[in-house]
């Protein structure tokens, strides 16, 4: 019986464990990346590990969260960055030069390597034929170091497209499918393996878009097959070295497929307030809008922005809309200027933002109150644009370009235009001028790494206790995303400094739990967090864990909790459990008293399942972790384990 | 004898009193302008006068400063702009479309009109010909309701230009030179009236720098002639209807003169922390830069920044340098995409920034700990960047660009390159597709006017009190800036809601005043606010008088304050007092109890005196009001007054 693609890289990076879907691998991964709202505490947490250097074939960090730059913590954060990237013998991309996905995509990334990326839309790299992880950012530190990168086998999925696409419908509407099957639920220990004919006709960023945001859907990963299209897309960034190619075995059996005919696809949408809230565009065509944005490591390809340009070129927007474009990255800036497209695009009224991350994580362009905002980005959470109030739609950049013109929901079809047919073009513009490269060897021990005053040290949890007795500190519902553990926006210039950061943890759900956790761990007392279904969905921050350890939290008691959470949770030392009785959620308050007897014991014996004491109700729940996890909550987290077992 | 130019068109616009220096006149404003961090409440305090709409020739309000928006209230100020805009009949300038002085130059100035604005940078329109004067919010809503603006008629300084500026020494240094010799005190009351030979080899943008900065200097505003560089202007922007010959009469006679030789100027700097702080570029020849940013209402037109992208043109920045680049106007960005020259400073480094206030107003690109910023703006009072510890000098485009190619300050001379002479077109790009004209009168009446949640009511203040009784509140230094009484930045959006905003009044200074204030008005005491020199400098934030007002302040007592800051606290019924013995500021401490006996009938009666019992001593104390401003003051502020008179 063959392998998928998914599992012959997975089994080719092999180092650890046996594979069988379920049990714990460990793997070698060949590129890293960070952002700068996770990398700064990556490589805080790299730095404490001692070592001399990198052991991956490549690392590369990059700045695209914090580039507006309100106070000095933004700029003192890049400069750190720059200098830990020379001092270690990583690649710095500059402020400005773009969307780390993007940018990745275009000059790094390789078919049939292992990416591990601080930020959870990481799989975009599965548009090229890689194997790309979102991760916290010290399971990057670690990977850094030489460490294996610690998963369960996933199962995988193969999502088999047929036919082609119609006009006005896009890959965007690929992915808003698969969300429609999927949803944002139940997906977790899957990956998403792209076949069938209908693949060809897909150009690399177009694949990217859909791995991007195959995110929503909880998956480990996404991954297409590198074939023509990736071989053309290397040779026109000038890598056709790069290129291999990669298909999955004949006789691959997948566990589960679901199959796409392109050909029928028509404009999707996703409501408010979650990407997996996919409906027809058909059913809010005529809805005004107030805001339109094009732009995100979803949406900002060569291919989108000219697209869009083309389809705006001679009108003017409406006076009600707002418009903003941000281009994904320097390389698509510098020929949107040379071709006149970005001209076109000012003339019709877009602001031009920089390339950067910027609306998508609520750090610029908030809607107004009560406001329909469209955008390409990846994400609709309640909130997440600033403006609690809004209602956030995601689309395709042909859709979202139609309401600008129009000023509400159209269907572009209806626009009476040609269906504008960008073509990839055989040479992108080449300069990485924007990209410092490693130093050599020899130079990088001279290097200083500056350290601005915002900038503390990582702090690191004590040994799992004997018992975890203390006080639920907050019980919240279900759906809880990152974003409303640990708030982004005007909060994010916090992240190298976790007393502080930590002050917002839940703030926009209870703006008191901060004091009030730090209050409860003040008196010796432990915290536990209980949640519902999908608890820590969303972005990749290790802050939503690493910030609630620094509170004294000690276990999230859960319905369910995301992937790349939950591992994040161990790597801080803090318990994941789960439920054994769903209904045992309904009996428990904040504020209660909560026991888990001989914890130590149970973790070091390998139990499955421990007893929760709450109030006067003895409560079943399950533990999911391998060996080396619970190793590794023993130790208090990733770091006293890795430097420990060094 | 003959008029200045100044008198001429003041003389022009009399309505009320008498035009002799010093004694206080009313002149008839026919265009106004207001910026959307001034506006919302000037807009609001239109609204409360009850009027059907404006009664000024051209009213523009436009979005610049609040373009990152990071929350709701931004979106929702800018919607209340636009429909109130639409509502009385006003020209709306949309977010993106460029700095208000910028695209006021460009597409609505014109020569011998009166302009008033509610921004300190208003007197950019004096490089038209224009009497251009800042205001606080308040004195522009009465003029757009056909109030006149009252003033102290000025004392008029001529500014002899003699000479042509040479290779790499450029407008910027001309106010430069005028600042070191005039240094940013003692000026007020004052008009700079530009004459001479030189005035003719300097185009209207160029002019424009002069003017916009002189506001440093404290005078009322700055003037050029009206001549064939204005007719060119006018000309290349489509507007030579618009165009008249103005010059001051032959036997003009000014009150004091000052003279410029421009061959013989050289590079000048601002060094940290005053744009008075001007020294020679070569002093600082040598220091390494960490950030370098060109743009604002001083230096963005289209000349500025196509020398600018011709300087750094097939070169790299270096890769400890932070480069930022906001044109100035929707025109001038328009027009280097169309030429080539966006892609040039983008290929150089350039992160483009949008056509805004932006960084000049710490909105954006803070810079780090301890840097040194070189910016092409107006102010560098410490801590206006977003980083108090940064070290922020102001330079022309030139030097800056020279330091943003070399890493450090250079002599733009030295860099072995031809100066680029710029030639300003015979046609701009013109196109006001972002500007929204006012609607037609019948439709006026039906515009609903959108108010978002953090849009207050603005305060009124009660009648001026028999006796002020109560407390020092605070005791500031010299040079106090509005930055320091109201602080922008990410708190600037607040601006629409006065008892939020209220709670920052003091914060760099003293965080816990605002708290302290309010508590002792809850107690009926009435709070002081004592100063040394140059109290209220920089910005014409009319909420500096506004939110200490909500806070019970009923007086400031100054060794001086500063021209627009002593209007707005009388607009606002605070009574601007000055030191008799600049010596007595000793005596008064923070906290002491302090009394003003007796204040109504001294401001009936006229007096230019009073004394203040401060613990055990008394303390003579100036007055200088008109009999208006006398009764504005008796009615609690200007509004009061204004609605009661009419």
């Amino acid at each position: 019986m063959g392998y998928t693609l998914t599992e012959r890289i997975l089994r080719d990076h092999l180092v650890d464990g046996k594979y069988e879907p379920g049990s714990e691998i460990g793997i070698r991964i060949d590129q890293t990346l960070t952002q700068d709202a996770t990398g700064t505490m990556a490589y805080l947490q790299f730095e404490s590990m001692g070592l001399e250097g990198i052991a991956t074939e490549l690392s590369v960090s990059y700045v695209d969260h914090n580039t507006i730059q309100v106070g000095f913590e933004n700029a003192d954060d890049h400069r750190y960055l720059q200098s830990v990237a020379e001092r270690y013998g990583i690649y710095f991309s500059r402020p400005g030069n773009g969307i780390c996905h993007q940018v990745h995509l275009e000059r790094f990334g390789r078919p049939g390597k292992t990416l591990l990326g601080s930020d959870s839309h990481t799989p975009t790299g599965g548009g090229l034929g890689m194997i790309a992880i979102g991760a916290g950012g010290l399971d990057v530190a670690v990977a850094m170091g030489g460490g294996p990168y610690y998963l369960t086998a996933p199962k995988v999925m193969e999502v088999h497209l047929t036919g082609e696409l119609q006009p006005w419908v896009t890959p965007k509407d690929v992915i808003l499918k698969v969300l429609q099957i999927l949803t944002t639920k139940g997906n977790i220990g899957w990956v998403c393996e792209y076949t069938g004919d209908g693949v060809a006709g897909l150009t690399v960023p177009d694949r990217a878009t859909i791995t991007n945001m195959g995110a929503e859907t909880g998956v480990t990963t996404s991954i297409f097959p590198s074939d023509e299209q990736t071989r053309r897309f290397l040779a026109a960034q000038g890598r056709a070295e790069h290129w291999v190619p990669l298909a999955p075995d004949r006789d691959a059996t997948y566990d589960k497929s679901i199959e796409i005919d392109l050909s029928e696809l028509e404009p999707l949408v996703a409501a408010p307030h979650s990407p997996g809230n996919v409906i027809p565009l058909s059913r809010v065509v005529g809805t005004p809008v107030d805001q339109v944005l094009v732009g995100s490591c979803t949406n900002s390809s060569y291919t989108d922005m000219m697209t869009v340009a083309s389809m705006v070129k001679g009108k003017h927007l409406p006076p009600n809309v707002s418009f903003g474009v941000a281009p994904g990255s320097r390389q698509v800036l510098r020929m949107m200027a040379r071709s006149g497209a970005l001209d076109d695009l000012i003339a019709f009224g877009a602001r031009i933002l920089e390339s950067a991350c910027g609306f998508c994580i609520g750090n610029s362009m908030s809607p107004g109150t009560d406001a329909v905002s469209i955008r390409t980005s990846n994400r609709n959470f309640k909130g997440r644009s600033g403006t609690p109030s809004a209602n956030v739609y995601l689309t395709s950049p042909v859709v979202a370009a139609a309401a600008a013109i129009k000023g509400e929901f159209v269907d572009p079809a209806d626009l009476k235009m040609e269906f504008p047919r960008v073509e990839m073009p055989d040479r992108f513009e080449i300069d990485d001028s924007m990209i410092i490269p490693p130093k050599p060897a020899a130079e990088r021990a001279r290097v200083e790494i500056f350290r601005g005053p915002n900038i503390g040290e990582p702090p690191r949890n004590t040994p799992m206790p004997g018992s975890i007795k203390g006080i639920v500190a907050i019980k919240v519902e279900d759906n809880i995303t990152t974003d409303h553990i640990m708030p982004a926006g005007s909060r994010l210039k916090y992240r190298s400094n976790v007393p502080k950061y930590s002050t917002f943890v839940f703030e926009p759900l209870d703006p008191e739990f901060s004091r009030r956790a730090a209050e409860l761990r003040d008196k010796g007392l432990h915290n536990f967090i209980v949640a519902g279904v999908s608890y820590g969905q969303g972005s990749s921050r290790e802050h939503a864990a690493m910030c609630p350890m620094y509170l004294g939290v000690k276990a999230v008691v859960a319905k369910s909790i995301e992937r790349i959470h939950a591992a994040n949770l161990v790597n801080f030392g803090i318990l994941p459990l789960y439920f054994v009785r769903e209904s045992d959620y309904d009996i428990i308050e904040q504020g209660m008293s909560m026991t888990i007897p001989d914890i130590r014991n149970a973790l070091e014996s390998g139990e499955s399942q421990v007893k929760a004491i709450a109030g006067d109700r003895e409560i079943p729940l399950r533990m999911e972790l391998s060996r080396r996890q619970r190793e590794i909550l023993l130790a208090g987290g990733l770091l006293p384990y890795t430097v420990r077992s060094r």
